[in-house]
């Protein structure tokens, strides 16, 4: 399985998925300013995979730390950990990678910078390790769903790729398939960056996985026709009353889905689960660039100068979600306050 | 306003939308089958406009037939018929074009081939002249929904362009503008071949409408914000129960306007109403090379040997459509067996 992000070192590679499929190219990080703009420019994306990423930069960052207490070790990575969650807006995971390591630093003040630095190394390689387990649960708990015969939707990449592997929403995918259950995937191909085509498709069929992309205006009509027995997506942030940010069409599918009575399930791992906000209208929407729909791979496809309004992110409304299953199990929407 | 096709003393002019917005370059045609060959192609494309080209086909062959009576001239131009007919599946105003002319000629053969050989090119110009006036009167049925700040969203290209002139959905649009009216449009970029995005986009900013170009997916999400007031899409065929085929898509569109009470209105010329098929489910739907999905521009956007599904169309039933608007008036989509 090829791997997202590796720490090899003190150095940190990470997969320039902008090249997928043609070419698997790592870029070589030793400044948390290489990885802050690899998340940003999208080399690296995946609401996991960017928490594990960030982890990582505070990692580098400490190695190249010059302070002389653990008082000044903490302040020093201070504009790190803000550097960090000003690199997107949306996805829950850098903040929380960055509370945890900022917090694990304040409660062991009393250790040397040395220790510090070591702590916090091994605490962004125990948040990428636990992450490929935190998958493999999500995925055993969605594995009920894949019947011989059956067909799954997913949406953009919330993929091995995604993650540190095994991905969320795919890694019952590849539980079935370890299984040897036989089942169809459609990725959809999620303009305007195209993971779902560039990089869903790619993971899946290099894990031997039978997969069949659709342009995402095509899910409506397979839906409507029943070739579709259910679909799992994965989640940017989740919040209290069980609202999902997920990137832009994961609402226009879930409403299709509903319409169609086709179950729509959220993969969520508890990192991206949003407890401070109440509801999905708060979360905010990050916009990019109008490059990102006027070009494709540095090709023009739309008249010179025109108007673009293009979110990378949208809302589905609790209401229009199945379920949302997290490691520590399969929750209704509406529970996830309570049972969390 | 940009012509689609022109008819220039026997020559017949395509402009190879294939080339928008980068080029504006005419395909001289001075026999059928390039006809046939650019309406394939998607050089020209639009159900009106194919239906005019398909006229201007015929009435090209008939030029050159080398008959020696009006019979033989019909069964000359047999194969003729039967090729524009292969060329797409999906549109009814091929298939009515042609009728139209073969009944003519039918009704006529007591005339000379050299009297039937005018009649069949001023019946194809005449098809084009009244196509344009059709349009008006649907932009005239539709024209009360523009008021001052309104937004309205439309999809694929039912404009100028895939028409004889002034478009289906687009007609309003064109009137609201010569009469002041200050309004949006929001043009989805329409995966696969990207009408919306290098057509509706470009037609509409040569005119000097206010467009904005989204990605299909991000209707959704628009409409979820209220930021849209209504929808006018194009049909490729309507049938007797009021369900409309149209570039696929447009189902999805419509149950998201639906479930979010934005109304969804369809432009159809009464040439693209076929009253013989009961229910959309019977119509044929174009499924075409998988080459449009993983490629961009000859630019490859997945990986090699990805399965694709590409249906050219979907259908969308009636119970999600406002209302449909012919030349002869707004229509329920259930009343139209009754009132047409």
């Amino acid at each position: 399985m090829l791997q997202s992000i590796k720490w090899e070192n003190g150095t940190v590679f990470i997969l320039d998925q902008r090249l997928l499929p043609e070419k698997i190219e790592y870029l070589k990080c030793t400044h948390y300013e290489e990885i802050a703009q690899a998340i940003e420019n999208l080399s690296i994306r995946g609401a996991p995979a960017i928490g594990i990423a960030a982890a990582y930069a505070i990692a580098v960052a400490s190695l190249s730390a010059k302070s002389f207490s653990s008082e000044e070790f903490l302040s020093d990575l201070n504009p790190v950990f803000q550097r960090l969650i000003n690199t997107r807006p949306t996805a829950v995971n850098i903040k929380w990678a960055v509370d945890r390591i900022k917090k694990l630093i304040e409660n062991n003040l009393s250790l040397s910078v040395t220790e510090l630095r070591d702590m916090v190394i091994e605490e962004a390689i125990k948040i990428h390790e636990e992450d490929i387990q935190v998958n493999r649960k999500i995925g055993e708990n969605l594995i009920h769903l894949f019947k011989d015969g059956c067909t799954v939707i997913t949406y953009c990449n919330a993929g091995a790729l995604a993650t540190g592997g095994y991905g969320t929403a795919t890694a019952p995918m590849y539980l079935a398939k370890e299984r040897g259950i036989n089942f169809k995937v459609i990725a959809c191909e999620t303009r305007p960056v195209l993971q779902g085509a560039r990089i869903t498709a790619f993971e899946l069929m290099q894990a031997g996985i039978d997969v069949t992309l659709i342009c995402d205006n095509t899910a409506g009509a397979l839906l409507r026709k029943g070739m579709i027995d259910f679909a799992i997506v994965g989640t940017d942030r989740t919040v209290r009353n069980g609202d999902v940010a997920n990137k832009i069409g994961t609402y226009s599918l879930a409403v299709l889905c509903k319409e169609n009575n086709v179950p729509f399930y959220v993969a969520a791992p508890l990192s991206s689960i949003d407890m401070s906000i109440s509801t999905g209208d708060m979360i905010p929407i990050e916009e990019r660039a109008s490059e990102e729909v006027t070009n494709i791979k540095g090709v023009r496809i739309a008249p010179e100068g025109v108007k673009v309004i293009n979110f990378a992110f949208d809302v589905t409304p609790a209401n229009y979600v199945t379920a949302i299953v997290t490691e520590k199990g399969v929750f209704k929407p509406e529970e996830l306050r309570f049972k969390l």
